[in-house]
This record gives structure tokens, sequence and C-alpha cells, in this order.
């Protein structure tokens, strides 16, 4: 495998959803906030037109100093341009739709153009693992989330010595999940790349979560009412030391 | 990944079932027949008590010239002491079992004494696609044989670029398949090795699948009735000319 996107060196990774509203000022933030890469991913209503327009929206915006990758949850989601594709396959689903089938029937459509193309790989498996119950991802996937811990470690290994996936995401997606847990599968693995995604909303829960996980990926903040840039996320996760507030006496 | 077997070398492979009788004599063919691997492996009735005996048995006639590797097909087949140890996954099965579960369960079993050996990988997964519906490896798994031959090709580019496995195993188990598929399925993949299996019983099918596939795999002919020696089959997938029969003119 030789891969030109180094994803082994993102600790902050920005994900935007096609299906919500992504304005101007909104990556611009996203830009300038210090992140190692987007991912442009969404689990519902994803369609070939809010894909298209999310990546030339981001290309515009953030030109080619960015990385730019598609997470391929849905055939609509295959949009030429983008740096790289992570493919998603979700090792605890209960249906081998999410397996196997949906990555058939993608590569079916698509696997001439793809095996005509030069040049170095642009698919990067994901082993997923999901963990909330309640997010439409685990329900789509009909994900089996009542997992005793070794179960998810056991998960992430078939991910990283079975499959020799490059990286292992632990996706709790709305909720935020539990660090011990994150940092014992980190711990379990050999060369695979811990992702961690799910309910980080402070610099506090970046951090930790920094600590537990090799890369943390934003999602909903993003298009949240927050009273804090996206900068101080990155700057929580990155390890540097916040700016002093205004007056303060550092 | 860096395999200490070199199976893509590997033109001719013979797999022993642990099920079935394995003389002295049978072994002692196998070891002289030219053939470049052995396979232990098999679909039932495995248990860890035969195929300890089979390794014993073929360590001990053919000693470390002839690499031993072991095809993980149950938990039973977890047996210490081959040289590697190849992990199918049933990409057509319809069944989630067969394509992570299993593999999670034995995970869970062995994953500590996997991850506190060092050295070189030895865990080598196999993209398998079944293809003889009466099989029962088609069976026990539940796989979707009913095939266009562009899902065939699919599903091997899966395995080959989105999982990235090193080998794409054609299995017919029981009957002579089609080797223009068989091409076909090679000559769309770019990296993987193309096994095939089943229903060889004579030089000239050992012949025709060796130029459709990479490897050929000899299992059933192995035990059955014949009027050859095994390294007829050897000697038709590697090209040599076989002996002239006696008093021929050549």
């Amino acid at each position: 495998m030789d891969y030109s996107i180094q994803w082994n060196k993102w600790k902050h990774v920005t994900k935007l959803d096609p299906d919500k509203n992504n304005s101007r000022e909104l990556i611009k933030e996203v830009r300038d906030s210090g992140t190692d890469a987007v991912i442009i991913g969404g689990t519902q209503r994803i369609t070939r037109e809010k894909v298209t327009k999310l990546l030339e929206q981001v290309r515009n915006i953030c030109g080619h100093h960015l990385p730019v990758v598609i997470e391929v949850s849905s055939p609509e989601a295959v949009v030429s341009g983008a740096d790289a594709y992570l493919i998603p396959v979700v090792l605890n689903s209960g249906k081998v739709t999410w397996l196997v089938e949906a990555h058939r029937k993608v590569m079916q459509q698509i696997g001439e153009l793809l095996y005509s193309m030069k040049g170095p790989e642009i698919l990067i498996p994901e082993a997923y693992v999901v963990l909330n119950p309640l997010s439409a991802v685990a329900q789509v996937t009909e994900s089996r989330t009542e997992l005793e811990p070794e179960e998810v470690l056991a998960y992430a290994r078939v991910g990283e010595r079975v499959f020799n996936f490059p990286i292992v995401y632990l996706e709790y997606s709305g909720i935020y999940g539990d660090p011990r847990l994150v940092r014992m599968v980190k711990e379990g693995l050999r060369y695979a790349q811990v992702f961690y995604g799910g309910g980080i909303d402070s610099a506090a829960k970046a951090k930790e979560m920094a600590r537990a996980a090799d890369t943390v990926v934003i999602g909903n903040v993003v298009y949240a009412n927050r009273d804090y840039p996206l900068n101080d996320l990155v700057s929580a996760v990155k390890g540097i030391k916040n700016k002093a507030p205004e007056g303060a006496n550092v």
C-alpha cells in the first residue's frame, strides 16, 4: 500500500456533512482552525449533488493545502476530485451489506474506472466499530453495540491483523464515548491508527480523547451554537496552549 | 505486511483434510510430488486433535523444506506450529459469521497470545468467493453462489482493493469450475494472487486451470482412487513435460 495521503499524521480531523448548512464563513473557520484534514461524510440524505457542491466549496476556499477526503458511506458519495476515499467497513454490523455487499455494488459500478487509474492508492479502508445504539449509523447498519470491552478490542484487532486495515474507527456518533475504552483499544493494537468520533463539544473533551486516540474527529459541533472558535478544539487536541483570555495575567 | 511465507510463488498447493485418511504413504507421495506447499484445511468435523495429528505427521515426513500452513476455517484449527495461518473471509457469504464474527471470536480467544508474538506476519487473509452451491462450504456459509461474472470480479476487486487481501480464492470445492471466469478474474486484478480450487482430477484440468489462475489447489483427488501419481498434476501445473508413456516414440 502506498497512500499519498498521510492520514497517520492527522491528530485532528473535521468531518463536514453534505446534508448540513456549510456556509462560506464556516468553511473559512475550518480552514483557519489548524485542523489536519477535512472528511466529507454523512449518514443521511446524501446525494451526489450535495457531495459535489461541498467538495467544490471546500476546494475553492481551502485550496489544495488542506487534504480533503470523501468517506464513501453511500454510492452517492463517489464523486471524483477528492485526495482520497475512506471506505468504511462496519465490523459490528449485523448485516452483510455494511461489511461487503455495498462495497461490491459500488465496485461493480466503478471498477473499470478505478482499475484504469494509475498512481498511488486512494482507497483507505476503515474498520468501523459503531458504539452508540441510538445513532443513525448504528440504526442503519443494525450494529451490535452492546459490547464488552474485550469484544471491541477483538473487532479492532480483526480490523488490524486479519483485514490489515490502516484505520480503526471507534464511532460514538452523537454521544461522548469512554476514553478508557478508546485508550485500551489503542494500546491493544500495533499498527493501525485509531480514529475517535463522537460528542466532542468542548476543549476538555477534545483534549481527553486526544490522549486516548491517535486521531480525533470533530463533527456535529461544527454546526452547533458555540461560544468558542473551532481553533480551540484543534489547540486542545494538539496540546497547544490556548490563548489566555483577555485581561488574564499569564 | 511482511510474510515469511512466499505464497505468491506457489503454483501448486496440496490441501490435506484432517478429517480424511492421511496415511504415511500418502504424505510421502505429496512430499515427493513437487508441490509447493501443504495447506491443512477442511470444512467438516474438524477437531483440534485431528489438526494437531495431521500437522505432526506432515512435519515428521516432510521436515521444514515444504511449507505447511493451516487454513483456519474453524476455531478448532488454531493449532500452533504451522509456518503460517490462512484466514478465510467468505465475501459472498450471506452471514456476518463468515465475514467477521467467527474471526472476532477467535481473536478474543487468542488475541493476547498473538499480540505477544514477535516476528513477521503469519496471518494471511484470503478473500474467498464460493461458487459451487452444493459444496459443504457453500451450505455452511450460506454463500450466494448464483453470480454473474461481473459480480464475481467485483467481489475479487473488493478483496484486493478495499480489503487489501493478498489472496483471492475462487472455490468450486467438489466441481470443476469455469476457466474463462477464473482467467477473467485474474486479469481484472492487479496485485492479488488468484487461488483456484475444485474438481481437479486430471493433468488436463490441472494444466487448464494453471493457465487461468496463479495457484492451483489440489484437494479431494489426493484421496481418490487414481491411476496416476500426484506428480502428474504438479508437472501439468508447472508446465513440465510429463514422462512419455512407456513405449511411446517421442
